[in-house]
């Protein structure tokens, strides 16, 4: 496999994560498409509350500023070496890892990071911060892989329909299932990009089609309803998602609506595409049985942007994510290759046990 | 079958539509759940534009209110008898019937009234009135004998989910798909309702939640891409919505994301339940491939009560309906009794050629 020929560049201007040296600006995705502002976190305290708020989003992303947050919370702690600092920065650690409960790669990078600080010497913070910045160029790196692997498989001037943000946003960089769209229409295989508005948080409307206008590439809007009736059109030849997590036996767990997609889908024989890291792959669960499905404040299905839009004093249902079985994927990407027909043996394969 | 035995008013509180003697009075369904207000219609214009901007929706309140359009047409001509008048109010009904494309309910009560117009004598303009309100009296009437139909299909402690509004704000009085769940309710057979907020304009979160909150009945909101992960875990059994058209073979039109659920019912066993009256029957049209399916303005797509939340200068797709394939349908009810495992053979036994 070659590595993609196109100008990076050009398809991805976008950064959520800045470190500065001495705090980390976070792009405020609560507040885009309207206004770019970034958000300044001085401590571990302000990352985990930026997590938790959605200020930055996007299981890659949830990581990348996980492990800033550790080496912001390493400049309370006077230690003389990383053993000795671990265990003063386990609590800011484990509030880190609080923030935000389905994404695996907020646990995978914290577990980096204390790997390599108790192997640390008295330089523990200068590793860290090299580790933090490694996990971000890492992310980056292997989303353009992925890009270059996933696009592959997709047929020329086909039309794609995404979910969600998957994209720079919710990365160090360039994307996972958006960095997919971003070499596919770099090289001409997808000519229609559909976005789904992705309720309640409407990440899709708000982001994606943001980000992909960043880098000149113009998706077509859908309601997340919309989208069966799409594929029944033979508008869309691939559906291309992220993940949360990624099971044992492939199960995905991902942004609510993923699974109806899956579905309808495999309905129309339209193929079904994840893309993600490797660190989102959880060979420790063994299927989306185990996985526990975040739930968060139902005032989310209330209205939009402030407005009232349901009836007062209703109850609702507000999962964040759901599983996709390994039955339902046509293909698993990540920065180490493709899992076709992904279930049990295919990942052991790929992954190890 | 016996007829329910529940109290009717006590679970129908709701009338969308007023006739007060010389105007029409529609309840302004854009600006519900937070102000109940009637719109006054002094002319068929007025209707037809109530209709078009969707203070008025729902299949059969549509047909009802342009009914009642005809009736306020009348009053602008002289003519000695309905023969005479038909071809001078022939324009008004073009109008009205152009307000909305997919609803069949218009086009029929339309014709209802022409029918009886061209056998009017000199009281021509009161056989129209008589008519519009017999089209509503038959409605209510068909809604209440159809709750009872549907919600004999129903299992004790049933979970059932619905879509859009097809309650008394969408008919005369009682609902469709909604007098199915009054009537469950009613009789035990629900004992918990959920509803899709149904984007882009939100009658579930705003019509459905509310309407059913008049009558004492609590529903649940779930994000329309929610449904699939909510059936997976059992909390469903039936899914009951409504029709916009109904086709020779059983092909059902409704509101977007009617076919997604139905795709995700069949996938979990969840059975599918279409309840609309049998004017909502179009035996000219053989399947659902023959529907023209409307699309509305994409800037529905674009925010929520007022308020912009995607980004600027995107495209979307914004199909108001889309189609149900019969085989995917295991009970259409209609006043006239259940079709189970509707197809072309059914229809015809049940609605003649």
């Amino acid at each position: 496999m070659t590595e993609p020929t196109f100008d990076f560049d050009r398809y991805d201007r976008i950064r959520p994560i800045r470190w500065t040296g001495d705090a980390l600006e976070l792009l405020d995705q609560r507040k885009l498409p309207f206004v770019v502002e970034y958000v300044r976190c001085d401590d571990a305290d302000a990352v985990a509350a930026a997590i938790h708020a959605l200020t930055v989003r996007g299981a890659p992303a949830i990581g990348i500023a996980a492990a800033w947050g550790v080496v912001l919370a390493a400049r309370d702690i006077d230690a003389a070496d990383g053993n000795a600092a671990a265990p003063q920065l386990e609590p800011a650690l484990q509030r880190l890892n609080a923030a935000r409960p389905t994404a695996v790669n907020l646990a995978w990078a914290l577990a980096r990071m204390r790997r390599v600080l108790v192997a640390a010497g008295a330089d523990w913070r200068d590793v860290l911060a090299r580790e933090a910045q490694a996990i971000a160029d890492e992310d980056l790196a292997a989303n353009r892989r992925m890009g270059a692997l996933g696009a592959a498989l997709i047929e020329p001037e086909s039309g794609v329909l995404t979910h969600c943000n998957t994209g720079s946003l919710a990365t160090a960089g360039f994307g996972t299932a958006l960095g997919v769209i971003r070499a596919g229409v770099a090289q001409g295989r997808i000519g229609k990009v559909y976005a789904g508005e992705t309720r309640p948080w409407l990440q899709g409307a708000r982001l994606t089609v943001w980000e992909l206008q960043q880098d000149g590439i113009s998706p077509t809007l859908i309601a997340d309803s919309a989208a069966a009736h799409l594929m029944k059109t033979g508008a869309v030849h691939w559906v291309v998602v992220g993940a949360d997590r990624i099971c044992a036996n492939g199960d995905v767990a991902n942004k609510i609506g993923t699974y109806q997609l899956a579905i309808a889908a495999r309905h129309h024989g339209v193929r079904f595409m994840v893309a993600a890291p490797s660190s989102t792959v959880d060979m420790a669960t063994p299927s989306g049985d185990q996985i526990h499905i975040e739930e968060r404040d139902p005032g989310e299905l209330f209205g939009v942007g402030g407005v009232r839009t349901a009836a007062e004093e209703v109850g609702a249902w507000n999962p964040v994510f759901d599983v996709t079985p390994h039955e339902l994927i046509d293909a698993i990407v990540t920065e180490r290759g493709v899992i076709e027909r992904p279930d049990e043996a295919a990942m052991r394969t790929a992954f190890g046990a």
